[in-house]
């Protein structure tokens, strides 16, 4: 089986044994807004043409491909979903050459009835887990999430616009001449994720990194540790319901390790999950599909 | 006597009777990120030098005017600090054909003993509050201020960059496409009030936003007021003390209506100070300055 995790900006394409076991892996730049309308098919078969040429006949794509800026619009399915949902609920994509479904995405509402949505993140929540049944995974990334797992099933999910908001403030504000270089884990990140407990809110203590640079108590190269330690601090501290248990992280790159000692820094224990995630979970609702 | 109210991108210049009274104004976009290094004195001349030659000798300063990147960096005078204690801690520059002096800025601590600014805010208190002794004052602006006035003086303050986070997620997240227009009272500003008082934290309450326009909730027009309303919400919960007493609000423009009413919305009574708060705060502390 073929299986691609495709998102806005990266697309990650697996050639899967009928284990699960990932044959073969590509990573490239072709996220959906790197495709011009109507170019679905050419992408495909540019990212994964040998494979189906070389006879793989089933395809399964997840994540924001199924999105209204996607190939095809896949309706979410509503929480509580596990992966015999997510099998039953594939969309099936018209492709020469191949059986190509879609994987929906899934929608919750939090603790207000505000709408909250995911895509391809379900995937990777039930390929980090390795099969248990009652979990709490957080999702880092410019949409982090953090999902509750209850009976084998997504109950539900909080999502938080952590990522995107560094961005825009560490480049955007004020803060942005007094950063030089990258977030990083050190002690400035430890003093952002300490802060975040103080009084004040998350807006009083962003100035407040203003003001630690303006009497030369915050160095230009710890600038942008303490904003993500702010800003990730205050992300795990919405996040983490009292007492909770192990939290296993799911994902890549840096913000993994940042996340790992934030959720450290909270008091609770943080698992670092499988980083082949979204093959594993591809690999597991690809095996629950009724194919042709 | 001359008072000039100089920020970072515009200064108000006052020409002030005896008394107070505001004989003449001119407002306009020279602030000191306009004015070239050692250019100071010809802005200076370009803005009042008619009233110079009109016979005026005395002329004094606030605001940004007073800072390393302003004419001469005034130090800040710790809080807690009155009137007298600007007067005494004025800073004289030397300019031919007038007495000119600088207010210095005030510095102070939150609980947590992060450090605090103000320039040419506590002007602006002393000249709003009409010589009440205790207030609370809320000064909206790009980086709001809530001020604690206690026995005639400055006791304390605390900064939030609401202003500036407005405009970075407003402009550079992906809440820039369903946005269109600017921020006004109404049900949209309300909504996004009340959402700040849900559980979950700022940075899940702007994935939130995304969600709601996602599902057709929240309409492009309403985006900027559901959006404004959030940030400020999150400002007043983490600003206002329980049972705090009237808020005097400080200050000009479409912010202070949003801030009177989500201080109403918090429960708390609003009282709109005086417009002229800059020119009857200089005018206050000129007459305690012991001129040549």
């Amino acid at each position: 089986m073929i299986g691609i995790d495709w998102g806005t900006s990266s697309a990650r394409a697996y050639r899967l044994d009928p284990d699960g076991t990932v044959r073969e892996r590509r990573e490239g730049a072709g996220g959906i807004l790197h495709v011009a309308p109507g170019g679905f098919p050419d992408a495909l078969r540019a990212m994964a043409g040998d494979w189906i040429a070389a006879g793989e006949r089933r395809i399964l794509l997840s994540g924001m491909v199924g999105s209204r800026q996607g190939w095809q619009e896949a309706p979410y399915l509503p929480c509580p979903a596990g992966l015999g949902d997510l099998a039953l609920g594939v969309v099936p994509i018209p492709f020469e050459g191949a059986e190509l479904r879609l994987v929906p995405g899934l929608s919750a509402h939090d603790a207000a009835g505000i709408p909250e949505v995911m895509r391809g993140e379900e995937v990777q929540v039930f390929g980090g887990l390795d099969g248990a049944q009652d979990a709490l995974v957080c999702l880092p990334g410019s949409h982090a999430k953090w999902v509750r797992v209850e009976g084998g099933r997504i109950a539900g999910f909080t999502t938080s616009l952590t990522g995107e908001a560094f961005a825009a403030l560490r480049g955007h504000t004020i803060l942005a001449r007094m950063i030089e270089g990258e977030a990083a884990p050190g002690a400035a990140f430890d003093d952002g994720v300490a802060r975040a407990r103080d009084p004040g809110g998350l807006l009083h203590h962003l100035f407040g990194a203003r003001a630690l640079a303006l009497f030369g108590r915050l160095a230009p190269a710890d600038g942008a540790g303490y904003l993500s330690g702010l800003l990730i601090g205050h992300e795990v501290a919405a996040s983490l319901p009292p007492g909770a248990g192990p939290v296993h992280l799911v994902g890549s790159g840096p913000l993994m390790a940042l996340y790992g000692r934030a959720i450290a820094l909270a008091g609770a224990e943080a698992v670092a999950g499988d980083a082949d995630a979204a093959a594993k979970g591809l690999a597991r609702i690809g095996e629950r599909i009724a194919w042709a």
